[in-house]
Order: C-alpha cells, then structure tokens, then sequence
C-alpha cells in the first residue's frame, strides 16, 4: 500500500492553505488532500461572510490577519490575482460605556500607530441616518439596545472572495504536485503500534501508539503524518481517539436582504468611509448585531453571533431560523437603520464556527503522528495564510514559521502544551 | 406551579454532597434532588475504586481531598458512622528516572511537613516478592516497562466503602428536609427570558436569558437555581445550550482477580504497611497498572487509566473489555508480581470517568442561573466533600467556602474565568 508524507483531512479554506504550505516547504514530499465533498471549500468554508480585519488587541489575532491580508493583498496587487479584495473597512458603533471601557484598548493602539479614525454620534446619524438615541423607548430597553454614541472605522479590513482564495490555493497546490481526492470521506483515523506484534485488537496501552492514516469510504489512506483541518467536524474524529482540541461547532446565520429601496440603495454605496464606495462593514452596539454590502447582489449580509443558550451542534446542513431574523436581528437592525422597515431576506444561508473554547484563536499542534489545524473561531479566512504556514512550520519541526511579510511566529504558541496566546479585547 | 429554590440533577456522590451543604446552609431553602435512577449513587458513582489519599503537590488537590478525608474521618471517629475508612496507604513504585524526576516534588513536600516513607528495590522485591529488575528481557522492553528502583509509601490513604458514603448525604439531606425524587430523567434544561414577552421561539438573543428549570420525563421541574452534577453526562446536557465545561468522558475499569494462592492470600494481606494490615493502594512504574487489595472479596481490584487512543465516549452502559486485561493489565502486573500467573478476573465492571480537559481538578461555576459541579476526573469520591461544601458557598454567592477543619477555599479557584488550580505533579 502507498504510504504518504502526509494525508490532509478537509479541503477546506485551512486544510488547502496548510496543503500548499507543506508542500511549497516539502516539494518532495507526497502530500493528499481529502475532502468528502466533490470540490474544495464547500462545507463551512462556503458559509464565510468573507470579511476580515488586521486590527485586533492581541498580538497573535493580529500577527495571523494582518500577515494574511497582506499575503492576499500581495497575490491581487502583484501576482495579479483577481480575489475581489475590497478595504472598505470594519465600521463599529459603540454606546457611551462600551466606548468608556474601549479607550485604553484604542489608546493603546493608537500608541502601537494602528490606525483608525472615531465619529460622533451626529457624524454617524447624518452620514448614515441612522437612529443614534432610544431615550425612552421601552421596546429599546427591553432589547437592551445601546445607544450610539461613537463610532470606530478600522480603514485596514474589508472583503475577500472566499472562492477565489480557495481556488488559489487549490491551484497551486496541484501545481507543485500535490494530489487531491474528493469525494472522500473520512470514518476514522487509523492508530497502530509503532512496533505491532500482531496480536488482534493491538495497540495496548503499553505500546508507543501512532496515527497512521485514514480510513475512509474508498478504503485506507497510509500517511507518516495525519494532519485533520476539518473545522468543526474536528471533534467527531478526535474525540473517538481521546485527543482534545478545545473546539466545539456552532451555528451562524446570515441573512440576504435586497437594497431595493433608494435609502437603501444609498447606504449600500455610501462614499465616505473609503475608495471602495460602499458601507464599511458595520457592527452595531450591544447587542452586536452586524451588516456587510455584497455588492454583487445588490444587498446586505445580516447577521449576528449569538451565545448563551446557541448550542455547540454538529449538522451535516445547518438551516437558517426564519424566527432568528424576524424576531431577532431585525428587530434590532430597524431601530437603528429604519430605511430597512418590512425588509425581508430574499435568502439566508448558515454555517457552522468552529469554536475554540479556550480562548477563541486558533489552535494548531501535533501528538503521535497527528496534527490539528483548527479552531479559528470565524476567522479562519482571514488567518488561513498564516495558519497554513504555521502548520507547514510545525510538519516541517521547526520552532518558528516564517509568515508572509518576514514575521516570524512561534510554532508551539498556538498548540496546546506551551499556548501562549494574549487575550483579545476587540471581540465582534 | 411549583418553584423550588434550587434542582439538582444527578445523585451521584457530587450531587449528594452539594445537596447536602446547600441544604445544611440554607434549612428553609426548598432542594430537589433528583436522578435519573431508582436510588442513589447507582451510576457511576458505583464504578468508583474508593480509594482515596491527601498527598497531592497541588494545593487545590490537597486541600480539596484532606478536608473531605478527614472529614470522613470525623464522620467514622467522632459520630460512629461506619464508613469502612481504611488508612491503608498508597505505595507507589519508581524507575530511576522517575524517581529522579519526582525527587524535587518529595523534597517540596517533605518540607512542607508532608509525610512519607521511601522503600528501595530490595526491601520491596523481599517484602512483596516482586520481581524489580527486567534488564535482558525483551517482552519487557517492548512493553516499555520500568524497573522498580524505589517505592514511596504514603500513609495518609486509603479506601472507603462508596456506598455508605452515598447513604450518609442522602439519609442527611432528607434528615434536614431536603426532598428527592428518583426515576426522574432530564431531557432538557430549560432556558427562559428574565423578562418574558409571550412571543413564540422566546429567548431572542437580545433578551437576558437564565435557566429556569429541567424537562423530565415526570414534566417540568421549577426552580431559582439548576444545579448540574451529572458527571461525565454533563457535556450532554450544556451542550445544547452552548455552555463549556470542559468534561469529556472516559472509560475505565477495574478487574477483580481472587486472592486464590498462599502467596497471593499473603500479599493481600501484607502486614508490613499499616495497621490495616493489608497491601496498599499499589502503582507499578509506568505504564501506571494499580492494584487495590479488595478484603471482603479476598480479592485484588487491577486497574489501569489508559490515554491516546481511549476515546472520550459517553455510553449508558460501559463494558470491561476483555482484551484489556489480558493483554494489557495481565502481561504489565505479571512481569512485576509472578504470583499472578494465570490469573483471570472473576468479576470486572466499567464506568467513566469525567475528565475535565483542562487541568484534571474539579469545575464548579455558576452562569444565567445555572450551577456547574463536575469534573473531579476521578477523584470525586475523594473530593466530594470539600467540593459540595465549594458548590454550596457558590449557591449562596459567598467569595469562600469554609471546607472541613475550617480551611478557607476561593469558590472562584474552581470556576473558567477566574480560574486559579496549579499543575498536579503526583499524577497516577
């Protein structure tokens, strides 16, 4: 039987990007992507509303975005790739205490020279006309909605075609000789002495154990190393080896609602945030119920991420809840912007995060011949360059990957043993 | 209908325990315990080894389980309660490189007073009859099996009889008026807005949420405050509702093997540890195979917490595994102990064990209403007091529980946010 370098569980955004890294590293190497799906970035990868943003607080959220869009600025600017980049930014709307508690935070950054830019409350209620006050209206309170009292445009942010990143890197990966076999699907990973006996139902536990590949519905896939990026499917395959990864799915809904009206029109391509010529990204205050153009559709991507009591649950085809947009985002989204008054998705589609509950940053590590890429928390367009390059580092046993743009990262501060990661305190 | 101050799901031993104190500190508060089985501590409470001991480096462990021992001490001593406490000690054998590496952690605590007595090869290979030296032999270098190069005696261990321990919080708890209901399965934990609007699909994300009560098989139970205390089936039930607890279960089992020989009827009851006169609690050089010598059975309980591949894996009714005594304990125990040869287990049983992924030590928090008490990772029996007394500071919002022998604990230092537990270095 083949034996593989490396088989790579998951064609999606995370397992495709740590694919071209490996191999662009290893050219030698015989590396297989698998995927259960027919093509790449079909299953949770598709869902991305396809945003990112190189501002964070923690030094490890910015390093892995910030390095990633330049990457991809990089291929669109120099090697002429069409990614459909657009910076026209993240737009955030604050109430007087969420502002209060954001200041040392944006002081600090200011200090490190990121930029941004704040508007008053009367800037954003004529640019956008929007609602800025609910003084005295109990429909408000009972909502809990905040109050606009500044706003926050990050310039350094905005969208990707999340397409057109999977196929670069899909592309290239074949291109270096790297080898893909969709319509494959993983039932378990396979686990052997390093010194088998023979003696049925090996390994026992006083044998040095090892992953040794995949098996799957068209038989078994050998492989020195066994590298599963399969996002919040993760679980379903570790779980049955004992091995903890810290990441649990939930779903996220988006929502599609048609700019039809001029209001809307107008604030689709609004021109004053940037060249781009259209709403920044817009976060709305507490709570924090978001909205992104799709310019191609002529629309607005609702959407919100919502916790307590949003269940940790695994569907092969996550639906969207009628009830989460009626009764929930827009309720909230027409106090604010009542140009979308009676608007109704004309679609809506939803996914599954792949969430770290330790801390929400991705978690990338090796034991016994098995390695994890995972855990972006919905960020894992934005990081995927430089999650990729982490995971070739660590296939390759080096202590620090190079990422795009000559930053060097240490491998192990995104595995489990030694995590060193920093708090992030710009949380959507 | 009916709202009780507080419903506790699960009358294992943790949420006895908690039952207990809550209902101890707060005479008039209305508890309902309640369990899916017809009586208590039948799950896998049950499976337990009942050993316990209160030599741990870390100081939670330590404090956690000398508080609850010597409570149980109190309870069998000072009240005439026959808990069938033990003080047979725990003897744990060391190759030379663990002996090395846990030479600093002895030194620590002995001079923090901690007491222990330390036995080299040839006391050990005269007094045990144990074969200590596999140099030469290839089975046991395959099996990765260490010499015995020293054993550290503590004495401050032992056994308790599980199931006396389950009567006394129950008989106590129903003493003080606390009210249990068998029979009574969970389907669900049911979350509600503070402020409820009537409208359908309610809670809305932008409404505060807490719990408000389970869903049983016997219909909805009412209560201030949901108190979950069900082991390893915790992630089955915080799941749906997106609350983290970092439990995962596994499976472990203990194989009873008679004492049918002279020479395996006189290691049982060695005279040379403790006034017990019996063998202590034993753990053999890594791979860590343990005996419990089991007296009224005439009988040694072998055991062995095996890691990678053992799945996390919830199952109602968890079997011994064949296989795994015959080729994993049998093979390690007979190469130490030749007095087992040919021995087969009588009797065999499993349960799992709720790991807590983090750091192994107990979890107990409290978020929107709903209290968390779980994780012991094993030791809950051990613990059980301590953490009851924890869960009930918790209940009624104090910063610090008072533990038995009036030792202070941080209810927090338990909790996820502010967690505060040090690494466990004497790890079985």
């Amino acid at each position: 039987m083949v034996e593989y370098d490396a088989v790579i569980v998951g064609a999606g955004i995370l397992g495709l990007s740590t694919a071209y890294h490996i191999k662009k590293k290893n050219p030698n190497a015989e590396i297989l992507l698998i995927d259960k799906l027919g093509t790449a970035g079909q299953a949770n990868t598709a869902k991305s509303a396809g945003a990112f943003r190189c501002l964070f607080y923690s030094r490890t959220n910015f390093t892995l975005a910030d390095s990633s869009a330049e990457f991809y600025r990089h291929l669109q600017d120099d090697l002429g790739m069409n990614l459909k980049l657009r910076w026209a930014g993240y737009l955030w709307f604050f109430d007087e205490e969420g502002y209060r508690q954001m200041q040392p935070v944006l002081k600090d950054l200011a200090e490190k020279g990121f930029e941004y830019k704040e508007y008053d409350e009367n800037e954003l209620a004529e640019k956008l006309s929007i609602q800025t006050n609910f003084t005295g209206d109990e429909e408000a309170r009972l909502m809990g909605l905040g109050n606009v009292y500044k706003g926050v445009f990050i310039p350094k942010a905005g969208f990707i075609d999340v397409d057109s990143l999977v196929r670069f890197y899909e592309l290239e990966f074949v291109k270096l000789g790297g080898k893909i076999q969709y319509g494959t699907e993983v039932k378990n990973i396979v686990v052997e002495p390093r010194e088998p006996l023979g003696i049925p139902s090996e390994p026992f536990f006083w044998q040095d154990s090892r992953a040794v590949g995949v098996n799957t519905n068209r038989g078994m896939i050998r492989a020195k190393k066994t590298i599963v990026a399969v996002g919040a499917w993760l679980p379903l395959l570790l779980d049955p080896l004992g091995v903890e990864c810290y990441i649990k799915p939930k779903k996220r809904q988006i929502f599609s609602v048609k700019a039809k009206t001029d209001s809307l029109k107008k604030l689709l391509r609004i021109k004053d945030f940037s060249s781009v010529g259209c709403l920044p990204f817009t976060i709305l205050p507490k709570p924090s119920v978001y909205l992104k153009p799709a310019l191609e559709e002529d629309a607005f991507w609702l959407s919100y991420g919502d916790e307590f009591p949003r269940a940790f649950q695994l569907e092969e085809n996550p639906q969207p809840e009628e009830n989460f947009y009626r009764y929930g985002i827009y309720q909230v989204l027409v106090k604010y912007f009542p140009q979308f008054k009676d608007c109704q998705p004309f679609s809506a589609f939803a996914g599954l995060y792949a969430i770290n509950t330790l801390d929400g940053q991705p978690i990338i590590f090796e034991e016994n011949d098995l390695m994890i890429v995972g855990g972006a928390s919905g960020s894992g367009i934005m990081k995927a360059d430089a999650m990729g390059r982490i995971a070739a580092a660590l296939y390759s046993g080096e202590e620090y990957a190079m990422l795009y743009g000559d930053r060097e990262f240490k491998v192990s501060d995104l595995g489990i043993k030694n995590r060193h990661v920093e708090p992030e305190k710009l949380v959507i």
